[in-house]
């Protein structure tokens, strides 16, 4: 006898069984509905990459590329990646069809991703992201339009403005101040990445001193000066999003971003994390060549979306598996064809129908319909196919409806 | 300067830009509808699995797993591998919780499935599949209901039944007929991948000769003799399904299969192959330990799918990219903000808007939008903003309707 196999799932990944693929399918739906109420088209693209697009200086960060990524060669002698991040993909789609596409281009996905990294409560190592960029826009309207609907899937869930809290702020003014140190690029990269770790860095002042050589003053409440972010809140209130603050220490992690960035925090403490993360990344494309088309997106994760669905009690009761309408229960296993073609002939009328071919007794194969969420049973035994009469029941109110298939076909209609 | 990254797909996969993705989405949701509408609940889980899924007795598929699987060793080395296909899969899932399922059980999932071979016309690196599957009915009413499905599917797409064709087989026969040569199970399962291959064999009599030390009389066009495969046939037939014959050289190709085997052809000259395959495979799940739970099933491809569906001309002419309802068109880039807030008004009453933020002249911004089949046009200037009194304008019927935004919204609910 073999050694028996595992039944686990790979480490870090999940198996969606049907009432976790149910509240999966809500978020995706849910995710692609507000996306489309703004005019987002839906692409896709493969999970394998040639490694090279995730190792160029701009979309390039270290630790995940070096780390977290799952990379090896193929049997042909290529080095692939599957992906831990869209936005490289989209640029890469973006810049291979830039002469044809008419601008501004609005374009959602619903990817899975891959990273390595230890398993923990948000993160794991596949988890899917609603991914909404939009291309070819560098008036402020559009990192309004982008927050705006980041702001719209988390209403649409059922969230009030006091569940999360959008932060932003702009790479460019954070740039400008740090060169005023007069830093390298390795420094400045550093400093970057130093600033994204604060919240979880003992002794930022010490740390930034070992990686520039002085003293560095930053000063994280400072207020909002550069124009641009100032007059992205301002619209937004205008527009009514009240719930955004300017926090000079979002930087997001992705070094390809150039001007706003911001991310939303779940404001309860219970599940105190950032939900959604994205900015603006004007140059990205510029790496496959010719003109730089801008682009500014975001991504939010299934996996913290779950959670902060059901920290704010916000998945709706009903959620349940799609149960057929009907199911035809046969008095014993020598009538299961019949009841079949019983089946087939209500479906073509657009009825869903399903027929328990279990052993179980008529009783409980009745209680299971019931316990599956089916609408209607219909009991099918030697004396109905004789007799070509037939009894409908409704399980939720034990009304019954006799007659021949057509009768009841149209008591269904 | 860098060297400029390329803007191609990894080789064997494909980029799905929106129009594409239109297609894929209307080929997903017939494929969810149809399985649906037999009771079946979708289920999911993730790309990589442990590689021993793939490698043990029952599983096996040499060439597939010894040379055409995506497996490499992750970071904490483990032997990791791309799902190549979903029976096992589903079958460890099925085993986790057999104890809990109350079956009949009738799953559906929709995977994207890897393997590395030379991509050509229906075969591709990366693919999605409909994979339906039925567990704990040994009786023959399961095997006639996933024919039945399969059939389903192709008709909900509007295939006529002479557009293709049901071979259905029995492996349990064919073993029967190979075991009067007294094969040893080395020789049988590599009889059985002959047999697979057949009509690719220049010489099919001497290959067998080779593998087995004897002359073997398989007469191809033998009679269907095995009494269950008659019966599901003259099922099929009685539930109005008569485009499915008797082939005794349709095996499958995985060793786990152990009853009814079936795949369905289209009958067209140019696409003459194989559009659907399944089977009965009674004992995948002893593989995970406890008793065995009965299975059948069947996977069909979205590559070789969408070449029938366009071989037989049946892609919908309106299958298009779903396009806002309505855009609002700024008379000038500074009111940009000013239209976003009238898109967010409108949003709230369900209508699904888009602005259009770009440098056009608006005579281009109104081309643009019916280009893209929105609507309605809601052209915004100086004029609009200041009076509040809009005019909206149906752009295939040139109708304009005046008034403020209330009386809009009321106009378009």
């Amino acid at each position: 006898m073999a050694k028996k196999l595992a039944t686990e799932a790979y480490k870090g990944t999940r198996d969606f069984y049907p009432k976790d693929m149910a509240i999966q399918r809500y978020i995706f739906d849910t995710w692609a509905k507000t996306a489309e109420s703004f005019g987002f088209e839906r692409y896709d693209a493969s999970i394998l990459e040639p490694s090279d697009l995730y190792k160029s200086k701009g979309a390039e960060n270290e630790e995940m590329v070096n780390e977290q990524t799952y990379t090896f060669i193929d049997r042909g002698d290529r080095e692939v990646t599957l992906r831990p991040e869209m936005t490289p993909t989209v640029a890469r789609m973006i810049a291979a069809r830039r002469r044809d596409l008419n601008f501004p281009v609005r374009w959602y996905s619903i990817p899975n991703l891959f990273r390595y990294e230890r398993p923990q409560r948000g993160r794991l190592r596949e988890h899917w992201q609603l991914n909404c960029d939009m291309f070819g826009i560098d008036d402020i309207a559009a990192d309004v339009e982008i927050i705006s609907l980041a702001y719209n899937v988390l209403k649409e869930f059922g969230a009030e403005d006091e569940d999360f809290e959008i932060r932003i702020n702009s790479r460019a003014w954070l740039t400008e101040k740090l060169k005023s140190y007069d830093l390298d690029e390795n420094q400045m990269k550093h400093m970057i990445q130093l600033i994204d770790k604060k919240d979880k860095i003992k002794d930022f002042e010490k740390e930034s001193e070992i990686i520039t050589g002085q003293k560095i003053d930053f000063e994280i409440t400072e207020a909002p000066k550069e124009r641009s972010i100032k007059s992205i809140i301002d619209a937004l209130n205008l527009i009514g999003i009240t719930n955004i603050k300017f926090s000079p220490t979002i930087v997001r992690g992705f070094n390809y971003y150039t001007g706003t960035v911001f991310e939303i925090f779940d404001t309860n403490p219970k599940n105190n994390r950032s939900l959604i993360g994205g900015g603006r990344y004007d140059n990205l494309t510029e790496l496959f060549g010719g003109d730089a088309v801008t682009g500014i997106g975001f991504g939010m994760g299934d996996v913290t979306m779950r959670d902060f669905l059901e920290t704010h009690k916000l998945l709706p009761k009903d959620l349940h598996v799609t149960a057929p309408r009907l199911s035809i229960l046969p008095m014993g296993k020598d009538l299961n064809i019949a009841c079949e073609k019983i089946a087939h002939t209500f479906r073509t009328t657009g009825v869903t129908v399903s027929v328990d071919l279990s052993d179980k007794k008529i009783g409980k194969k009745i209680s299971s319909a019931d316990d599956a969420g089916v609408q209607y049973v219909l009991v099918v035994g030697e004396d109905e196919l004789s007799s070509q009469n037939f009894t409908l029941k409704e399980l939720a109110t034990k009304e019954e409806t006799a007659g021949q298939l057509d009768d009841l076909i149209k008591h269904l209609a």
